[in-house]
């Protein structure tokens, strides 16, 4: 019989054997929490509460600026696409470390958004007050209520994923990117390029995403037997396109942080243009080709990559015969996503990383050499 | 004795083992070209005789985008650094397969910047055609006289690096590089931000560079010994700052493209974000550390490697006690290249790249999978 051993952690950790898969599993209710009472359904429209930026005062803007680090950089990526599809305002993503050594392009028609988890991040927090001192005002995403970013920032939209203990983010992740998605639906609407009727398709897509993550979350024990297959190789590459090459990025680095595997991310078309010299049976590289407006496109560079002796782990949408037959292995996803399939793909990313880092047996939740906010430079 | 078998190639090669040293030992030369004709020292400004927009034209652009693939993205960001910090407009770079995907936010106050050395990369050439049917304007930066994207663009800055051979672009990136220089000076004096005599420094600074090319290829040597010590590596990370953030992603495009070892570039402020929990004696790890605004930073992010096993080959200016006596390789260039040391710092990462790949036996001038231009999507 198997003695089991209760410590007062393993109860925090409600059964689960690591924060990380705790907090991977909490996605769907994280993200409610973070719609809850912000939804104006009848109006198209969206409130949020400490946005402390009137209609009047969002028209001022001619240029967003985004800045964050590592995992919310990620975020701040996929925040790019949906404000400026829907927005049609240029949008500048960077890293926050690089931000605040140059010389800027900010004044006092730029937004800024800054995102950070622990809203203490050092980079981060010191690029606001850079972009502050040209006249920039700001909206800080953060996870942690009344961290230093949200305290000094004009406005901020709280994500409510509760305690993130796990190193390597997951529920921060993907409530950011949900906090993104309420800030492109209340600009939208103050500046006028988001009518009432796309404000309420626009929710009506966003109230489906837990329940859809409900269901990505059953995809675990096929992910656990693509890791045992996958666990030796050295290297990783990750492609995607569009508003999902950032998730392509997000699950190389979840890899690296925690399985030390070198995983890189890369935008698949540009493949061609170097990284498919890497490419052998050594180097699995996992697609993400869901059906969207490029589908057809990144179908076409998972053949180059089959042509080439790679072998291809593909995410792709529920059903998808074409995909299933050229991979090697498939993963799939629910296919109704709509513009937030994004978050769902991050789920077998996610559990990918959690798996094989489990099956190295590597520290999961405290990975060497990283601390789970770095609020030194 | 050696039997020497001269090819008709070989010829070619003008007694180079490859096209790609010959082309990498050509930049001086080709820098030279580049420059030629087009300097105005007297006033600080310079003649560039296809850009066919007026100073009043210039004065139009509120914003410019810069699309690109592969090696000439990575001049692309360069070039964001320089137009921004002399010009004082925002600047978007983007690659050229996500670009004309989206839906961009273009229109006829931006001004786009293409880069193609072929002046054929499909991609890129579907991305201006995308800009334009929304009412950009645009220069191409080229190599091909007459190419596609040259004869469609409304001006054209040429690079004269010559025909190049090797895939591994060279001597092509390093002009690209003086190209978007020259059109900084151009847009600064155009508009105002750049005076006189501020144009008269940086043309002080540029024509220094093909002699202090020509010193820094002293280095061949050294680099080959040290490429002897690391060629067995599997993986390598490349870090840069700021201005030289892109040229780490160069360097560690060049290693994937012709040793096939995965080498990755980032952001040397990222590193703790990540990628540190991948450093142990196993990864070497390249930094650009030249003396300039951002030197304690990065020594300092060396510093974190060092301490966690990495063994550090890091690229410094000259006479640098403090790096030499902390990595465990150090490789040296002039110290006095100013802002256009990042060109300098290309050398001994191509160099890095050639000597590994020569001693790992794979085909240098033409490397598996890939083509010297990319005309299909």
């Amino acid at each position: 019989s198997r003695h089991i051993d209760w410590s007062p952690l393993m109860a925090e950790k409600g059964g689960y054997k690591h924060f990380m898969l705790k907090e991977i599993f909490e996605q769907p209710r994280a993200i409610r929490d973070t719609i809850a009472g912000r939804l104006r359904e009848e109006e198209g429209d969206v409130y949020l509460e400490d946005l402390r930026l009137s209609d009047c005062e969002l028209r001022e803007f001619d240029r967003i600026c985004i800045v964050a680090c590592g995992t919310s950089w990620h975020a701040a990526l996929v925040g790019k696409f949906l404000l400026e599809e829907h927005c049609r305002i240029p949008v500048e993503v960077d890293i926050a470390s690089e931000f605040r050594y140059r010389n800027p392009v900010v004044n006092d028609r730029t937004l800024m958004v800054l995102i950070s988890q622990s809203g203490e991040t050092a980079d981060t927090l010191a690029a606001m007050r850079e972009g502050k001192s040209r006249g920039a005002r700001n909206v800080a995403i953060c996870n942690v209520v009344d961290s230093s970013i949200a305290r000094e920032a004009t406005g901020v939209v709280y994500t409510h994923a509760g305690p993130e203990i796990g190193v390597a983010s997951t529920k921060a992740f993907v409530t950011q990117l949900v906090a993104l998605y309420l800030l492109t639906i209340r600009l939208g609407r103050a500046i006028g390029t988001i009518d009432a009727e796309r404000g309420q398709a626009m929710i009506t897509e966003l109230v489906k995403v837990p329940a859809l993550l409900e269901k990505t979350l059953e995809i675990n024990d096929a992910v656990e037997k693509t890791a045992r297959r996958y666990m030796n190789a050295r290297d990783f590459l990750y492609l995607g396109r569009g508003i999902n090459y950032p998730i392509a990025l997000e699950g190389a680095l979840k890899l690296k942080e925690i399985s030390y595997i070198h995983a890189e991310g890369y935008p698949a078309g540009e493949m061609k243009h170097g990284p498919i010299a890497l490419i052998d049976e050594n180097m699995p590289v996992v697609v993400l080709v869901p059906r969207n407006s490029t589908y057809e496109k990144v179908l076409s560079n998972m053949e180059e990559v089959v042509a080439r002796g790679g072998r291809v782990i593909a995410i792709c949408s529920a059903g998808d015969r074409e995909v299933a037959d050229k991979a090697e292995e498939t993963l799939a996803i629910p296919a109704d996503g709509g513009e937030l399939t994004s978050i769902l793909l991050s789920v077998p990313l996610q559990l990918l990383a959690y798996h094989v880092a489990v099956l190295k047996g590597t520290d999961v939740d405290q990975p060497r050499n990283l601390a789970k906010s770095v609020t030194v430079e």
